[in-house]
């Protein structure tokens, strides 16, 4: 059985409590507990891990890549100038998914360029937290197709 | 049954003939087919449609307003600047899905910035055929949230 | 008796329909019989041509230089970026007034700059469907003073 | 009958004198005087000021403001960096329409962007005096249609 | 007692009439007393000036020069492009505190820029007609400090 | 009675040690002391906070949120790329002042861009340790004249 | 017998007519004629195909895959912002050869660019019509070269 | 005799008392007396003008055209944005010499730059009250050349 | 016996493992132990310090401050956005040596720009685990030379 | 019989040494040969110049002024900077085409702009030995025009 | 007797057959013997050197530092790129006018910046050969007030 | 025994002399012999070359191919611009490494780019005459290495 974690960056532990017009308002725990769901019914295990610190998730991509397959990706505003981030992702050999919550490409300027975005498999965007389903889906269609 | 379309932009007529390294080994017609079948199986009906000419997609997304639900486009390299078709997606009610096959933000740099996604509902980019996969589930998604 | 010929370029067509708070109720059908109301008025022909094609619009640009003594262009999207439609003004003789709905220089920014202003008599931007009876006026105003 | 105030700014009292080859070579007098015959015509009445000085366009636009319907500005050079204008029509409620008597678009980059027209109701550009006859036609047609 | 200067730039006449969702509902007169009745009741004696002409503004900071021992200055739209009036803040040595009503770095993109900033003690932003009391409490302490 | 919290960014901790020139000599303690003193003498409780670390200082403004009033913010050099930071403030639903002990806007080019600004209140700026009495006054100023 | 084809695009239709002070008197027939018996005096047989439309061109670029072993390409205005055309040439095999009638490196700055001339062999720019017998003549040195 | 004018722009009525570090410690008087003896040395009649506000400086060019044979213009910070005296001096048929006290090249960014240097005869920079002199020789120059 | 600091910032424990075609296959044990042998070889002090976290980074720099006499920085990732390590750097007195392993300056165009090179002694760049030594050997050299 | 000079510029002498992958493999000598082969077979007389030295290649030009009928150059890579070449270019009379062996629009960006192409009658760019005969032929074509 | 060297740059020999529209009829030689009577004039002697090798005139720089007392330089193209004259010229530490023929601030872009200005005494630009005079003059007065 | 060649570019020779706040006060030659017993201490030929010509310096290069193991390169100002220089460097086959005395990272904005860093093997910059002994070590670290 596969295993993946998802990272969630900084802020998006307020899910549910901030800015609901722009991130919708289900809460924090109730969209994890609907991702662990959807991978366990597509055969995968999943954790997830928060934190708002860059060198935490740094940390924990670097931990990743001894206990995990995959992992999917919420940078938060680390997106766009995390280099280090960016390095950490380069680093391990693991394939990560970028998701955003909201459309980035569709909101402020700053948002619109993602320095992760060279080094993670792929991105999905603006699809609220169906983007973290979308991304489970994405990694288990890498791997079927693999494993034909 | 819902109905969605599916419009593919210049050049994708040539898939799986057409720089294998980038776009993959499946043909043009297999992919097709997969979309269709997989967004029927979801209880969705998928037509598809192809056009190298930039007014083309637009008289067809003109004509999807009225026969289709939403739409998945990969508007190729339209995608970097063609206003006319961000304005025709502006333009039309119905929920448009952005896709790409390789993943532009990891690419040339003109590649990066696409000037239709800030009237789309989403992107998604990277995942070769599964992109479109991924599309088809987020319009369902969507849907499925909205009818609870 | 002057021959004019109004060119509306890619989405014009959906006028009245699409996106009413930036571009107004009236359906395009009812605008162009203002307009050629308007310019038989004050004596003169008028001919309506829409295409959300950019090859189409340069067919009849290169077309209307034998049949029309001048154009009103509203180019939609296009303004922003085809300097194949400003070559093809460039190289046909005949007067050429650009005419936006918007005032273009009040929205987005890619909206800002017209790659074919520079080619053209003037502009005329702003004013809703007045700003096409103001074009034809204004190639009254510069046919009256030639014949002074 | 609507009132409404034309303001010419800096170097547009030398019309007529000044690089004819650009504004032609009506004088300043004459154009002032078809502009207010043509407003007469269609029932408006009209007032003409100049100055040369930034302050006392904005002196008067803010004394505009209880005493016409409109105003009809060329900004002259002030056009492309007076935000100190901007903000004095912006604070007015009376529309504004924003005139040029060569195609700015089509000279000097410096020329090309305009500080005042987001702010202003709409923009027209390089019929000479004509653009003065056509924005009193503007303000027409706007008050013409509300009053339906 | 020391005697300060507060210099009102370009449209703050309008204060109260002028877009009030931005700049607040009370009068340019009510502000000024409360201004005056501030810097008096902390025993400095304030003088108002206004004008919309940036010459005019010049002219007053040189006078300033000998008559006062600082200056709250607010620009308006002069901030973003004054480099004269940067001059002459640059020229007379007494300090200059520049205010603005509305936070400047949270609006239009031109308004982040301060050209004036660079030869100015400090700058304050955002805080209504606060932002007038807390530059006359700035002058103080900086004066009360030197006295110690 | 209003509780405030100051948060001090990165290498603020040394005050009065580092660059002097620059920052002053009154010690990181001497300042904290004032603030507290001066808070309390108009009827407000203020408490400190300082950290190096972009991570703590987002999970501290997340705490904020539930235990303050309102916060004065000196995010130190993160002012200028912290976009983190920036949707921790837009986040959290309490008022966020932006104080600086330098003029961020006569120094380095890269200080003159502050990310944070356009979420916070309003922003101090150039009068060392003042800046944070003047950002307690504000938020005071804010209070009374909503409780009037 | 190696097989060429000629791909004029917009606007070169009208050569002969449009602008002889930048692109010579020769008609476009003549031209053509001169480029057909150029090729088969070198051995080459040579067709030619023109039109204003983006997406023709694209189709064309296409079928030649299969039908020809070189293409001569001016793409008209197309060449600046086409990066469709531009992904048509990549996707075909055959060498493709750019040429211009005009030295694009020496008239308005939007023509420097070239965006289609990463992906051709080379580039012929300024010579009048003899810049497509030039071009015949490279894809010949090209193969008399393979075929040593 | 020939009649020149010299026209000084914003804050160099200060000269002497304004940053003599930068601007030398000979009064504003002495100059001038200096320039107009020196003219009267060369057979030339010269006459003085100050003024803050650039409207002044426009009307003051205007008058010039009728009543002198050349100008002296040392613009101020006018010099970097002011279009509306660029556009005065490309008005009058007169020649303009553009002097500078300090090298504008060697100093903040924004000196760099001179918005009327592509309308004046020539630039002369760096020298002190000499510059003035220079440049009443350079009209000499001029026209004893014609005279030739 | 003079004593410094090494310190490895983002990634760097992963040396030996991460994309070893680009920063070679020592692993970072083994690196860390030639670097200190080769200071104690020229007679001083070496310790190292890793971490992840830009906060932790700062931290040690405030603490190094007291404890040695210079210090080694690979900055890793941060080196081009930190503007808060170089206010760190900054803040302390002690020289700050900066190294990289690879040439920055021949990678991505986002790694040529090094923000805290301007308060650092000097750069050394490109030559593996060599650039740490030779960084050791350059504070000899610059304490050899006081000394003389 | 016309005379042609052919310039090389810069590192042109090592070729068939230098990255054989970019610029081949027939020797600097060879290539000379072929290019005075193919001039003196279409009935031209050819020499040869080539230096590293930005001067020489400037001096040359100016003795060609006298003694040839046209000049092909490759500048190598002075073709993205020396200014001085290009007024060179321009001061002499007699045509000048530009090549290049590689397809300099198809590899750094900085080798995409060549400020010597305004002044030169056209650029060959991309065939390899093959670019200098074809510029050959291109000065032959140019006069056999003019001889007609 | 104060001895100057009078420098020029590249091109310049060819001065009153290169371009006359832009430099002139007047040849190298009869405006190098006006220079050195005018020098003579009013006491200086002066020698001239031209070069088009960068190289050479850096030597010369060089050279100038212990046989003269100032440099009248006219460094042609390289004015705009060549920051190995400029440091040549900081270098030195004798009195250098920068020069120009032409109004570089009036013609082609890249001759609008001069990267040597900043290391100059002043510059003059516009006045044809009488920009060497007047350079000459410059020294005569700089040199006089010292002395006074 | 390994042989090594030092290239100084323009103005160097004046080490001591030029602006020693700068560059120091050891002279030229006294750097030099310096450079070359630290290389014969670690057993390598070391020779010294200087020129302020950009030809010659490629020149040299060449001919260093043939003669040296390895070059120590400070190209002064050329650094920053000479493109030509980059091309010989990438032209041979053996190691550059690049120097400069102060740290081009913390000055002029123009000294912050290298143009020639891409093709040497790394980079020393800001340890003074220091840096060229380094650059000798980074050589025998490299050779050492390779032939373990």
């Amino acid at each position: 059985m596969k295993k993946i974690l998802v990272i969630h960056g900084p802020n998006l532990n307020l899910l549910g409590e901030r800015e609901p017009g722009v991130y919708g308002t289900d809460t924090f725990e109730s969209i994890n507990d609907e991702i662990v769901a959807h991978a366990l019914e597509i055969g995968m295990h999943c954790e997830v891990f928060q934190s708002n610190h860059e060198g935490e998730i740094i940390d924990e991509l670097h931990l990743a890549r001894k206990k995990f397959d995959g992992v999917v990706l919420n940078a938060g505003a680390y997106t766009h100038y995390s280099y280090a981030i960016r390095d950490a992702i380069a680093a391990i050999k693991i394939p990560v998914v970028e998701v955003h919550l909201s459309n980035i490409h569709a909101r402020d300027e700053f948002r619109e360029k993602s320095v992760i975005a060279p080094v993670c498999v792929g991105q999905i965007s603006g699809f609220g937290k169906y983007s973290y389903l979308m991304a489970v889906d994405a990694l288990n269609y890498k791997w079927s197709e693999q494993s034909e």
